[in-house]
């Protein structure tokens, strides 16, 4: 029904106020009138529908809704032509991983996300509410099979950093590399990477563990690693 | 009962290895019989009750249980006498983000996590599971009031940098300060810091957002944090 329709709902106040600085994506929101009113200056304009709170429970699936949800477009993914830092999920599938590697991929100045392999559909209703905002901030990309948004990034200019804790490379000792224009790619929460995609990879970047720990998860391995690139790239 | 017995469940055969590393820990081990004998190298000498997968729902409160539970006596979490990096949560009241605030603080080679203020307890089973055995590997301090952790690490000869999105200090530019020994304060994932704490700090250090995201979470906010450290630290 949702992909039919190609609409997706957005929950909450950051979500909705993504959605509504995108032209045309809202088709419409619906909001209880205590929300209506407490955000009446993000609405503005908004076509806003006014439901009760039982009607509310019904449309979020948050278990604190926070009374606003937005009937969104599916966004027009349009790459930036020169992308400088991009992120390639390779079959990611928690729903709140993917949201929150989105948004810290928007925090992290990248340009593209791109879901790839099996990978959670973006527009999972906690996806977007993980993403606070960001996947209206980000063009998503979803491509079914992970080697070809690898060569696509490799086609487009940019250094892939397979994340690997078994990589060659570590990422303390790896500014220079991280200067140039870089896709991350990171693998299943579970798993990792498949080999034989961390070897399409241009390097296999560590992310040097201290302690005992065996690994750190996909979701702060991701921040790690894309915040050591935007350092990277503002000292160039 | 959990309190009052002063045990805890540790879920799955990360967190049960954790356990057994640690003299003393570990009471009894549950575990299905094909999860004893997948398992048999590890649980090596631990005492085992072999149990059907219908016990092993009920003990675990996993989706997918492991087959594998420890029952686990309270950490005896004496902090190293002169710690280098050290994590202060404030009100952190997620039990996945505390325990993957302790996994990344493992990780970076933190020495001490204390869960302050009104923080989540350690011991909460989704807390031990999202640290995947770290929850072991760092001492952890409870200090019910957030001020007086503040206070105690900067007696420890810590400087305290408080995570703030509105910070004086930017992280990208914070190399010689983060050199020094450490104490990271994060605070409650809705709400941040209360800024009669975060004045307490020594430092407040803003994380740079580059694109159109209001902030991070947590999880991954206290990852780059603790990564900036550990590498400030290690090119002294």
């Amino acid at each position: 029904m949702r992909t039919e329709r190609r609409l997706f709902l957005a929950d909450g106040p950051k979500a909705v106020e993504g959605a509504l600085a995108v032209p045309g994506c809202v088709v419409e929101v619906f909001a209880t009138p205590a929300a209506a009113q407490q955000h009446d200056v993000l609405l503005g304009t908004a076509p806003v529908t006014l439901v009760d709170e039982r009607a509310m429970s019904s449309l979020s699936d948050s278990v604190t809704p926070a009374g606003l949800v937005a009937v969104c477009r599916f966004l027009d993914n349009e790459r930036i032509p020169t992308p400088l830092l991009m992120t390639i999920c390779a079959d990611v599938r928690d729903p709140g991983n993917a949201g929150t590697v989105i948004r810290t991929s928007d925090a992290a100045g990248a340009d593209c996300v791109v879901l790839a392999g099996d990978s959670v559909d973006p527009y999972n209703p906690k996806t977007v509410r993980a993403s606070v905002g960001s996947l209206f901030h980000v063009p998503i990309e979803v491509e079914r099979d992970a080697a070809t948004a690898v060569r696509r990034a490799q086609i487009a200019g940019l250094t892939v950093l397979a994340a690997d804790g078994e990589g060659e490379v570590d990422l303390f000792a790896a500014d220079e590399l991280l200067t140039r224009p870089t896709a991350w790619l990171f693998g299943n929460e579970a798993w990792g990477l498949p080999p034989e995609l961390a070897e399409l990879a241009d390097h296999r970047v560590r992310i040097p563990i201290l302690g005992a720990a065996e690994s750190l998860n996909l979701a702060t391995a991701a921040a790690v690693c894309l915040y050591a690139s935007a350092r990277a790239m503002m000292n160039v």
